[in-house]
């Protein structure tokens, strides 16, 4: 059995049984059997429970092996002490797949227990939902395999949720909100069905037109990118923690600036995933993206009926990121006809209190097919002269006989329950509408983020290395060899050139006479440096010296940094004294990177000095990093005008340090399983055409 | 009669003339006596309307001196060429106060009109609301003399807004979002009664708990900040429009970054107002400020029965700037008491999907009386087995028992419509409650914003000049009687000093020998300038020489500055070439002042070069500035940790720094007539004790 067959049987089973099922109200066995009823599933359903002959009218069984026709999947609510003996008899009974509400595994500490389930359940060729779980909703599938109230109200998005109580809360809540799903998902403590899996299988699944995510953390980050990557739906997500994932060990400047936030925020890019920033946000931007194509430009026209409502609107587009723009003359021509005389055809489009329904349908309906529009925003306050809902099935009907689907439309509505009613109606007709403008305007900057996510992740998964990994790895070698988890600046700069970086030349001096060969073969001037692998912070131990001029120079700085070395750290192991050119001065850039628990090697890039110190103006991407996405990442920080060029300076060379991050992402992906963490600080970029050189390098081990 | 009697007269009528009414629906004359009716209003409703005997009952006047009786309020539906007229007989009856619904007035170009009405009215002691309103609605005085369609849900806020269709429209939205309003009061053009009349009158209104600005632009924006300060109610505005501002031209760095919504922000800071971002925002905060104290301090404890909405609040917590701390351990001992083993007792107080009504209400019981806590928020995911009603009753006695009323408690319950139903129930027993856990902190983060400001405007208006006004306004009469609108370097800098503030020595040579007497003067290394009121970036004219070392070097320097600057442009007014003290190297700051069009002067901080031409990362304030706002303004910038002193250096004299901005403010508050743009550019901080050098000074003057 593969996969997909086993996900098919826990997520639309033809046939179910409920081991655990109970005659007693208030037990989740009970509630279980009474969902599957009330949601009028139409496989057969058989209660497992050796006390019991019926369970709520329908014939119980002792065991699975018991039940005389196929169970495509079974529903666990037994002690988890029983749980493997039951995965036993339902992996001999045939059983597809499991859907394991019990809870006592892993977040009761029994890891262990759980672990061997999911390894027996596997044996016989069946997946693992759960444990921990609330269970599997599905109004295409008449299904309510959960202890959650009643199906959610139907709609396009499937919720996958690793916070039982909040897809309980959701499911009840979807009523109120108005936002429809086909499928509610409990992930639980994803012992062997995780996000990933959900995502390549609801991305397959007719009856789901969006994928929503509620993320607390998340096991296999990129198998989970991957099947991202993969969908043709878009994604959004809502990842909650900001604070708890916590820095890692700050090593290095990466190590201590990765946060969750900004690592989830950028695999989320990569993968080409929507974020969510709240709970409301989630079921707005959830609505939008189940009922509305992409946003394919940026050219958005507001067509409203009020001054101030068109204000708020686009004051909330500069916020997302859609500034308005004037539509073209023979636009603001047309629509000048369809409003009076004080009305204003800019952007936003105001006809004014005065407009009944007619002006709204001969606006909308103009200005949806023309070229320039990429997208509608529609906003209405609340009048006494005019129908709210009149107005909603004018706005419909034109968008409608335009015949036009793939430009986006959302709606706002202000006012009261006329307005509520009208709202309502819009939604159940395909149009996402909100109580307020900046509403409308959020929906809008969803379906934008999502086609310009998916322009962008297209290039994602380029890559092609030019690195040379033997070479690298024979460095790595020696120094473990040494007993030693950190390189030396020497060794990191031989591994960075090994993937084609650019590194200033740097050879290791042994006595002052060879470093003053060194320096002339190098030229001058030059800077030398102490290499040991017991000084990591080498400023702050006196242990280098710029500007190095002749050779009178560099037997004095020999003997300085050697004596610096001995007083700062009596007992360092000292290979050395480096000497390396001294390369000129370059707009100072860091790269960086950092293994993280969850993506594996992630990369940093930012300006050095203040930039990174002071105002962490960073941006992360999990590696390897493609052209198109090192490209963006220029132009993410606050600072990224300082390498377009200020104050007079020519631009500096993005090509290359574009060019360096992907080779730094390539260095750090294939040597995943050796690199910890890693710093190129600072990278000096010079203006266009002239490159840049790595002029510090530092490599951390991973412990073997 | 003074002015609030005319207020009263048009907030809180006892009479109330329509002039304009009308026996045909559809017309705005005929809604307001519609709407009067409808209200239950108490007093006599006299409408005027020469052609009819009745209006909908009631007895018609050809003119308010047909009028039986006193006549307080007057609502004029005329059209605009009848305004003067009308408020000629409006006046000459003894009318107190107009509310002017009518519209065809400066929003049409007719400017002068309406100043004429307003002169005209105040002749007679009149206040005029308006023109182009919607009109005003009072609950407490049973009063819609507007034509909105009926009064909003009751409630203790009031509303004034700058928008007559957002008004409306947010008029019936009050019902379906279930935050009450005492009064709207729409304000129109503001020809006359302002956001200033309104603060004052409603801070000393009864029925009035809160009060709720939406503002799209204002006029005199010192009137309204002072009225702010001294109200006792919390205020909360929104203020749209952040882009249509517009920024000052660009003769200064101040004016190219004085942008609306910095300015606003400021000033809203300054006068204690609490911001709203959005419309949806603005209910949610209403909501909070109406019903709950200020939260007084940062010690906020989140009770949940659900981790997911649980980490959703922490996360929210932390972005609105109150991150979540633990409770002392005797709060954790006695709070572990109610939960289930597995449950936490941290913060976020987790009581499990377990917890029944009993645990809620014993948590929330204990915890509000603990010393340690500040606020409470209360967090809950509907189950099947609890009941809403029920958990929010328990918590709304739990918190009445208690007697505690001085600590603010907010509640989110995400579900379905029995989650609904307790929300309703809790917002009318003064609790503010909402859908999603975001939403609840939003609101807790609302009442600590204004906890925060109102002790920060509290020294506010602490005002003490230090400044020699007439020494500075000879310096400035002098470049005026040269026909000058700029001041020199040398100008600039003696007005500065005028107010106290240290500048670096600075003396105007006219020939080599006069340059290097004086160089031997003030001290060798120098700076030498060219001083030219044609040539204000020296710089760019190739009109500055730093480090000049001895006399030699001050002849070469005069030289050639001199021939650059004939270079640069033929026919400059060159005064002469300027000697100046080399101040020694300090962290760079910029302080600046530009007038704005609503509040007059204001003043920015920020730190040089990089800080201020690509991260634009200033912040601004009103003048003057108190040394209270002074210090928070070196706090508010991204940049703040640099003048902690990072990477090894002392910190920057913070003291020296804030006082110059004091003195800074006042220069340019009490010489607002005559600068209209300055700036100190770079001003040089040293490490604490050491003071600070303004090093280079531009005053742009005001055109007379």
């Amino acid at each position: 059995m593969d996969i997909f067959e086993s996900l098919d049987a826990i997520f639309q089973p033809k046939s179910i049984a409920v081991i655990g099922a109970s005659n007693r109200a208030g037990k989740i066995g009970h509630s279980v059997i009474t969902n599957l009823i009330d949601s009028k599933y139409e496989g057969p359903i058989y209660p497992i429970n050796p006390k019991e002959e019926q369970i709520l009218g329908l014939k119980a069984y002792a065991s699975v092996s018991d039940v005389p026709g196929d169970i495509d999947a079974a529903v666990l609510i037994v002690p988890a002490k029983f749980a493997l003996q039951v995965t036993k008899e339902c992996g001999e009974k045939g059983v597809k797949g499991l859907i394991v509400i019990a809870s006592g595994f892993s977040e009761m500490g029994k890891t262990d227990l759980e672990h061997e389930m999911v390894k027996l359940a596997h044996g016989y060729g069946m997946k693992v939902l759960g444990p921990n779980i609330v269970g599997v909703l599905s109004n295409s599938d008449k299904l309510n395999a959960s202890f959650a109230p009643c199906l959610p109200l139907p709609g396009g998005a499937a919720l996958v949720s690793q916070s039982g109580a909040l897809l309980i809360a959701m499911d009840t809540s979807t009523y109120t909100r108005r936002v429809g799903f086909d499928k509610l998902i409990s992930i639980g403590n994803m012992s062997d069905v995780d996000f990933g899996d959900c995502v390549s299988w609801l991305d397959a699944d007719e009856n789901t037109s969006a994928i929503t995510l509620y993320i607390e953390g998340n096991r296999d980050g990129r198998k989970f990118m991957k099947a991202a990557q993969k969908a043709t739906k878009p994604i959004l997500a809502l990842k909650s923690g900001i604070s708890a994932h916590g820095a890692a060990a700050a090593a290095s400047h990466t190590g201590s600036l990765a946060g969750a936030a900004k690592v989830y925020s950028a695999a989320f890019q990569q993968a080409g995933i929507v974020q969510a920033t709240d709970l409301n946000n989630l079921f707005d931007r959830t609505l939008a993206l189940t009922l509305q194509p992409p946003l394919r430009g940026d050219n958005l026209l507001i067509i409203t009926n009020g001054g101030g409502v068109g204000v708020l609107a686009t004051d909330a587009a500069e916020r997302y990121g859609i500034p308005l723009t004037f539509a073209p003359k023979d636009v603001q021509a047309e629509l000048k006809k369809h409003m009076p005389e004080f009305g204003s055809a800019k952007n936003p489009v105001d006809v004014t209190g005065m407009a009944g329904t007619d002006w709204y349908v001969e606006s909308c309906g103009y200005a949806i097919t023309h070229p320039w529009l990429d997208g509608l925003v529609v906003l209405y306050c609340e009048t006494a002269v005019t129908d709210p809902m009149e107005i909603a099935k004018g706005v419909k009907q034109a968008i409608d006989q335009s015949g036009i689907k793939d430009k986006p439309v959302a709606i706002s509505f202000v006012g009261g329950e006329r307005s509520d009613a009208a709202i309502r109606w819009l939604v159940e007709n395909g149009i996402p509408a909100y109580d307020a403008p900046d509403t409308a305007i959020n929906a809008m900057a969803a379906l934008r983020e999502y086609a310009k996510i998916k322009e962008n992740a297209a290039g994602a998964t380029e890559y092609k290395t030019s690195g040379n990994r033997e070479a690298a790895l024979k460095i790595i070698e020696g120094a473990r060899a040494d007993g030693r988890d950190s390189l030396t600046e020497i060794e990191a700069k031989l591994v960075f050139a090994a993937y084609g970086m650019s590194v200033t030349k740097n050879i290791l001096s042994t006595s002052e006479d060879d470093a003053v060969r060194l320096a002339n073969e190098i030229g001058y001037p030059v800077v030398m440096k102490i290499v040991s692998p017991d000084i990591l912070h080498k400023s702050d131990a006196g242990g280098v010296k710029v500007n190095v001029k002749d050779d009178a120079g560099v037997r004095e700085a020999y003997q300085t940094i050697l004596k610096n070395a001995k007083a700062y750290k009596a007992d360092a192991d000292v290979h050395g004294v480096v000497v390396q050119e001294m390369a000129p001065w370059g707009t100072e850039v860091i790269l960086g990177s950092v293994n993280d628990p969850t993506f594996g090697p992630t990369m940093m890039f930012g300006l050095g000095g203040i930039f990174v110190e002071v105002l962490k103006d960073v941006t992360f991407r999990v590696t390897p990093v493609s052209p198109v996405q090192a490209k963006n990442m220029l132009t993410e920080i606050n600072g990224a005008p300082i390498l377009e060029g200020v104050r007079g300076e020519a631009p500096r060379d993005r090509k290359a340090l574009a060019d360096t991050i992907v080779k730094y992402s390539q260095m750090v992906y294939e040597l995943a399983d050796e690199i910890s963490e890693s710093d190129a600080n600072p990278v000096l970029v010079y203006e266009d055409g002239k490159a840049l050189k790595v002029a510090d390098a530092r490599i951390i081990l991973k412990k073997k």
